[in-house]
């Protein structure tokens, strides 16, 4: 296949740019390296020592032989020149990744909340307009979240892959059956954004027939893949400061600088989760094996659910490391159930990884490796949803 | 109160400015007078000859004694200018009219759908941004549309006031009551935003608790209302072209130049509608009516409901001018049936004006006075939804 990749320059475009790469696919990068200006911007940094764009493809070419193709455009505010690039490449497969992808971050200030809304859905919506342009047979994979169901949901109701079917009393009190795209409920002008995303899928998938698949990721743990892992050059990004860090691996990063695991709240909250490996593996085969249905695909790309409470103790269990139940700065129900079902993706013969102390303890061999770059000050999660919330800090 | 209107200049905010004015509000518009440009864009004209905006202010000053304060800005583009006004101004209400708001420019090009995304979202995004930061007790009136609900829905079942209580079967097949906003299923770009908006609207109401009233309007016919006539200078737009020109409206001037009243397919299609001076009435009581529930209050701004044919027929019998069935240039059902309900703006003591022949034949003096600013080629709705679709040309 002829795949570009959108944001493959990223935590998780990296990976999966270099697993359609080793199976032979032609793959072309486009990326603006917003990523790492927000590094910049922030003061904080990657765990890893991950190398510039160029450098990981050149030593990808020197390791396999293998061309990655890489173009700096940021899609959001160029669409002549996105047109121009897929009509040239006239690929089969856009994989889309080229959001801002942080809750907090996206509420740091109105101007990251309307920096955020801006970028995505400019993104978003010039990639749809692209592929009708020019290449309308085009399959356009697309990384959503979870996050779009929120989690003041149904309890005793497993959220099936995007869509549910309800029941409505009409005028004469009988009942009608109606499958409708997931009633959304966004806890973060990020997650918000990605709602926004699946009315455009939804509008172009209705209107102009355009092949789409919309995965809900759920929190991703881990940073190494089988393709990463292959030379210290094609280390993949590992955040763990409070702005882009995921929950698990920042646990895993505070356990190794002896930094107590800030639980924010309670810790009563639930939320789906996979392992970077089966991102990889999820994108592959969605991209591998298209829709052919009459409506955007969705699925839920995620492999368990805990609560954070849990995950920080068995982090804790495993380290010794204390855990500190601090402030929460997020606008969220300090507890809740979530029961998530991923037929979608098992039924094209997913496997998911299961968490499990020897995975952390891998992560954590990794993390301890590093542990030198890590800056304590970056670690608390400062942004704060709202006037009555406060920064998650240990006392 | 002290009201700020987004969007003043134009067709349904110039009307409810002067009604606020005449009520002793303290009035002040915010336009760019993109409505303007884009006539230019598509060398259309209003078919009365609306005045300056400098002009209208200056003459209803004189006429009436009231000031109205303009300023020209591009409230999507211009985030800290918009937080300064407000800052300044303090308003109790905003009135949100500031949207590019035709289906058929939306679908002309797809720098056209990309415009109505980037502005309509930038516009409203950033409204609720300035609220936010300068005066979040603020209420917000935002101008939405019947469209959002789609015209592909349930039989049988009248659309209640953007929310709809449905009942989902949970993992022990019992039945969970939710109420959910009403499913989006929007038929352009343009009916999309507003679907997006409402996405902004539900977060922000959430995480920030902006009071905001959202008017889900049908499709206006009529142009005057009791302030506009009370002198030419003071005359409303009335569009008549392919892309602005609403059905009803379009029928009476195809009449009065006796062009074929141009029915997009089978004319089954069954819309809601309401009159200008009713738009007047229901912002006016809906920003005199604050809401004080925990969620964004969302009204039906409709009065009452036509097939296209019934109203071609209407006007055919009143003017002895024929029908000619067109080609659909729309990517919608040829055929379907609607219920509305309007609950809460009659709670609010709303009485609709009926459309009747009197009326009609109002508008058609109206239109006869200016026959000869009409340009007959501008008539067609040239703009198809997609390749498939033919634009709606008399055979």
């Amino acid at each position: 296949m002829r795949i570009v990749i959108l944001g493959g320059d990223g935590f998780c475009g990296w990976p999966v740019s270099l697993k359609f790469s080793l199976e032979n696919h032609d793959v072309t990068i486009l990326d603006n390296l917003s990523r790492r200006n927000i590094d910049n911007e922030l003061g904080t940094n990657s765990l890893t020592p991950i190398k510039s764009i160029e450098d990981r493809i050149n030593s990808w070419k020197k390791l396999t032989g293998k061309n990655i193709n890489f173009l700096n455009i940021n899609i959001a505010n160029n669409l002549e020149k996105l047109i121009s690039i897929f009509s040239e490449i006239k690929p089969d497969t856009v994989i889309h990744f080229a959001e801002q992808r942080a809750a907090p971050y996206s509420m740091k200030s109105v101007y990251h909340s309307q920096y955020t809304v801006t970028n995505n859905i400019s993104a978003t919506h010039n990639v749809l307009i692209a592929i009708k342009s020019v290449i309308p047979k085009c399959h356009l994979v697309h990384l959503g979240t979870m996050g779009v169901y929120g989690y003041d949901g149904m309890e005793d109701l497993k959220i099936p892959d995007g869509y549910l079917n309800v029941y409505i009393k009409n005028n004469h009190d009988k009942f009608l059956e109606k499958k409708i795209i997931y009633p959304p409920s966004p806890g973060s002008i990020y997650h918000m954004t990605k709602c926004m995303d699946a009315l455009l899928f939804q509008f172009y998938q209705k209107n102009d027939k355009i092949k789409i698949t919309d995965l809900h990721q759920g929190i991703v743990w881990g940073a190494e893949t089988d393709e990463t892992i292959i030379h210290n050059d094609l280390i993949n990004r590992f955040d763990y400061d409070g702005d882009y860090g995921t929950v698990l691996n920042r646990f895993i990063i505070e356990a190794a600088c002896n930094y107590p695991l800030t639980v924010h709240g309670t810790g009563g909250q639930t939320r789906a989760f996979i392992n970077i490996k089966d991102t990889v593996n999820c994108i592959y085969l969605a991209a591998s094996n298209p829709p052919d249905t009459n409506e955007v695909r969705i699925a839920n790309q995620m492999s368990e659910t805990f609560s954070i409470i849990d995950l920080a103790t068995k982090v804790s269990n495993l380290t010794n490391c204390k855990i500190s139940l601090v402030d929460n700065p997020r606008n969220e129900l300090s507890d809740n159930k979530l029961q998530v079902e991923n037929k979608v993706l098992s039924n094209l013969g997913w496997k998911p990884i299961r968490l499990s102390d020897n995975e952390i303890l891998k992560i954590k061999s990794l993390v301890d490796l590093h542990v030198n770059n890590i800056n304590i000050k970056k670690i608390p999660a400062m942004s704060c949803w709202n006037l009555e919330k406060k920064p998650g800090i240990p006392k």
